[in-house]
């Protein structure tokens, strides 16, 4: 993969006045379905676009010029045609005498690497935050030309160096976990003042956050991933940039931003987006108002923006071997726009997965986010969603609320009793907490067996389940009022005294947790009932949910007692999933149990039991 | 009407031995649709059935006999051709040279009244407990032979003695009210041992409950309903009867009942009828277990049940006038039933209209039960449910819950917002509280303004708006411990010292609010846009919720403000909607205010205006 390493932007000064000339995307490949590229093409001087392209290449083709408001950019579209051969293409700039010449790298693509597979229900994903899970290279802590400086373990907004070589260092521990994807917190450049380390204020689209290491790096990154039949989702932001991003700070059209007269945030409020009643003010402020003042929000209406995000994520996915997709506010995008890039994604990659962020309420307003089966007038083409319902109105519900009508595990029972919405449910990405979600361990109280029960439902219920880093030994904190939910990985910084990434590192309780959720990830790897059978759940009944996966090969029973105390459970009731199966091989600790008659089951706990 | 006084069974006796024999439905009519009818023939002979039927009337055949297991029973198809002349119908039966003949009644249609109108959102509906309302005829306060002979008004579950006399002395007052439609709760006969006072335990499909009136009068009442351009709503209960009936004591069939090994309620639990994970277990305990002990399920599978049922709703409506359906424990019916049901009363009458009762929590849930925008298996036809959403849901937590981003107002608003799930929710039916919930005025802790602020919304939000009786003279009463929500009219009874039907026996509070109530109900009457107009509705801030029923004729602004203060509104936001008005008249008031610029509504307040 050495070849990939060629320096971003490669440029020929003929003009002595000239100065450096930008490509977006900075290159393509030969045998691509996308094979229309319209180059965002960034002179310095203010009269770049009076001047005149050329191409000079066998199968590149110039097919219109397009010359923005602002003098220093085109927009250029062109062919690659299938007979076209990887190598430096030149494009002339000329104007009267001038001449400015650039060479953009038209590669062949690599075919070592099997990505863009898809991360489904087989899977189980692990978030982490790049800057807070290991520090394997302390030499990327701080880099000079970039606006935050702000090194320092003991604030929780800071850098704190983390960065991707740690987390190839660590492979193998997510590995032995059980862990089969990873999704990490947007990678590319945030030269950002402050509050760098979510990765969402992005400011170079090509380039990946030097902190965290190199485009090379990342690409060896997703190597190694892949090298372990592991797969890599990417985390895309197609919403807003950071405000010191060009496209805010030399705007290349006047549109090119949604600006408003005065300052104008987002709603926040999804409802307007499908109420039938709903206002047109009140869409506008929604999709146009902007994310935060830090984070100005792209007129995706604008095709020369539309264009620019779409091929960088045919890019990154291309450049990177990426299998996962996971795009950040989803609903705060135009959606008509999505659906073209979700589109150009499974165009180009038809196994590659979708699911977007939609922090809403009710599964009806997530469901019209994603494939759907209602008949709306506008139709989302997103494949899956991360599943918020399950997790707000569901499992947290089951651990923290006392059982009953519509409360504790009820919640959970009917949120799932109503994905008759969804086109495919399983696709859905289910969790416990994430980056922006108070820890579960924080919610449950620091209650380890609810923890324990949480984590067993994550990992045998229908969907896509995700991880957060360190829910698995014990990893705590509140978003309010500190948002101490993303604190370091212990034992990821090589000053650190205490190594939770080993057994003996982490305490009693945190092994047990450790061990419980391996043996559970483990078992699911191997699970044909829970990779893709399906879910047969009944009726809670006094603080108890029974549930089944199941095939024709397997059957995995569940009995989650919400309770604070131990129930015996009549089975008869079960009778049509238990079916001939007489005994039950609880999975994480490999006790057996006799499933013909009654089943003693202690509070608060999830037994999963493989069936025989 | 006269002749329509029939008694209900004729019978002739030519076997000396011979008993009764009753005939279900008690007679049809000339030129209806539904010209098939299954006729349900009860001897008193266990060999009744052994006998041979045969018909004398001309355009009158039998076309198939059913022997039913229980010998006293036959089901006999005929069709009544067009040409069929009215008259009675002379059925013989003859077993050797034993003979028995019943007459039957082939009516012809009464033309003189216009039923059938269907219900709508340009309607008020009253729901009345006549055992509750008014006392019209103390004569048949207590009937000899029926089992209930618990005439007691000092208790909640005794009969109390109101009528439908009582109701028919009282409609002037609800005219002035403003209501344009009313709806009993079952007024067929209920001879059970007690709790006769709801009529959900129906005994005698074709008797209307003697203590109530007479079949006769009831038509009556519909007669004098009409002439007063108001509608009639019947309560229909088709999922179970009162263990009296003799569908339970002599049944028909071994299957005419849903029966269980041991007792078996049903789980109240909606889920499992749209779950795609659902349990068949659950599904059947839903459906098929009982309401009550006291209330066997019928088993809608039995096509003689059916038949039954269907041909007794298609009576109902032409025998009384019945403009408006409503279907008593519509979820727990089984559903490709009540599409047959359903399907035959739009086909008789194609502007009846028909409502559900869905006490289910969720739109989704709701939305299944109806005519819906999801691609289910199955599919519902009926049109309307009663909207517990926007109840339980919705106007509950505007008034008694804080705001917030999910609570308070803000759930009545994104309820609304999810009406894109049903094929058209203006056909839903809106209220407050009804004879099993709390009433409204005690939920908010007997807050004048809150109610008021209640009442506003319920006349003013999509939908068909009904009032239980009493809300408007601040009846009280919570469902638990005592079930007070059934308290009686004052006034209504002779003996009552005080009237609340006039302005006189009521207090300063009371005619607050009636006038209230009348104010926004006799506007609505002749208010377009609030009848068939479109609802407009802004994401609530700061607990101000603005919307807005508008149509090309007129634009109804609506101001709730739910916080416990008065509030400033800048009205800026609502521009799109206010246009070019400058002026608003509050309906309630005739006051009128500058809608230029900000305006001042007090707290817990709904402020509607007509704009000019």
């Amino acid at each position: 993969m050495k070849k990939l390493i060629l320096p971003l932007l490669l440029f020929f000064i003929v003009d002595s006045f000239a100065q450096p000339i930008s490509v977006y995307p900075t290159n393509w490949w030969t045998g691509m379905k996308h094979n229309k590229v319209q180059l965002l093409v960034k002179g310095s001087d203010v009269k770049f676009n009076t001047s005149t392209p050329s191409v000079k290449h066998a199968g590149v083709t110039i097919d219109q010029v397009h010359r923005l408001e602002n003098g220093k950019y085109f927009a250029i579209d062109i062919t690659i045609s299938p007979t076209a051969v990887p190598g430096n293409v030149t494009f002339d700039f000329i104007n009267g005498k001038k001449k400015q010449s650039i060479t953009w790298p038209l590669k062949s693509r690599d075919t070592s690497l099997k990505f863009a597979q898809g991360v489904t229900s087989e899977d189980l994903i692990y978030l982490i935050m790049p800057d807070r899970f290991s520090n394997g290279d302390p030499s990327n802590d701080k880099i000079k030309n970039l606006k935050d400086q702000s090194l320092n373990r003991d604030s929780i907004f800071d850098r704190h160096g983390g960065d991707i070589q740690g987390i190839i260092n660590h492979l193998d521990y997510l590995q032995d976990l059980g862990v089969t994807a990873i999704w990490l917190t947007p990678v590319f450049e945030n030269d950002m003042p402050n509050r760098t380390e979510h990765g969402y204020a992005i400011t170079n689209h090509y380039k990946i956050e030097s902190r965290l290491g190199t485009n090379a790096l990342y690409r060896k990154f997703s190597e190694e991933v892949h090298k372990r039949n592991m797969k890599l989702v990417q985390d895309a932001v197609y919403n807003h940039v950071g405000l010191y991003h060009f496209f805010v700070q030399e705007k290349p059209t006047k549109d090119w931003l949604h600006e408003w007269p005065s300052y104008t945030n987002t709603t926040y409020k999804d409802q307007p987006l499908m109420d039938m009643y709903a206002a047109e003010a009140d869409k506008k402020r929604m999709s146009d108002g902007w994310f935060t003042r830090m984070m100005p929000d792209l007129n995706q209406h604008n095709p020369y923006v539309a264009n620019f995000l779409i091929q960088h994520a045919l890019w990154t996915v291309e450049e990177f071997g990426v299998d996962g997709w996971r795009v950040d506010t989803y609903i705060y995008n135009d959606l008509e726009f999505m659906n073209r890039c979700n589109q150009a994604l499974m165009d180009e990659y038809p196994n590659i997965s979708i699911f977007g962020e939609t922090w809403v309420h009710g599964v009806a307003a997530q469901a019209y986010f994603t494939q759907h089966t209602i008949d709306t007038k506008f139709k989302s083409n997103l494949p899956a969603v991360t599943d918020f319902q399950t997790n707000l109105y569901g499992i947290m519900n089951a651990i923290n609320e006392p059982f009953g009508w519509t409360n504790g595990v009820n919640k959970l029972y009917t949120t799932l009793a109503q994905d008759f919405l969804y086109k495919d449910p399983m696709r859905n990405v289910v969790f416990l907490d994430n980056h922006d979600l108070s820890r579960v361990f924080s919610i449950v109280g620091e209650d380890i067996g609810k923890l324990k029960l949480a984590i067993a439902w994550l990992l045998t219920t229908r969907g896509v389940p995700q991880l957060y880093y360190g829910t698995e030994i014990l990893m705590k904190g509140f978003t309010n009022p500190d948002g101490l939910v993303r604190k370091d990985f212990l034992g990821g910084w090589a000053e650190d005294k205490i190594n939770k990434f080993t057994p003996e590192g982490r305490t009693a309780a945190e092994n047990d947790v450790f061990n419980w959720t391996k043996a559970l990830a483990n078992f699911r790897k191997n699970s044909s009932a829970i990779k893709s059978g399906k879910l047969t759940q009944f009726v809670p009944e006094d603080g108890i949910y029974v549930y089944f996966r199941h095939d024709e090969k397997q059957t995995v029973m569940c009995i989650m007692n919400t309770s604070d105390q131990e129930k015996t459970i009549d089975l008869k009731r079960f009778a049509e999933s238990i079916k001939n199966f007489t005994k039950g091989k609880e999975v994480a600790t490999g006790k057996s149990f006799d499933v013909t008659a009654t089943l003693k089951v202690p509070k608060q706990y999830l037994l999963v039991m493989d069936l025989n």
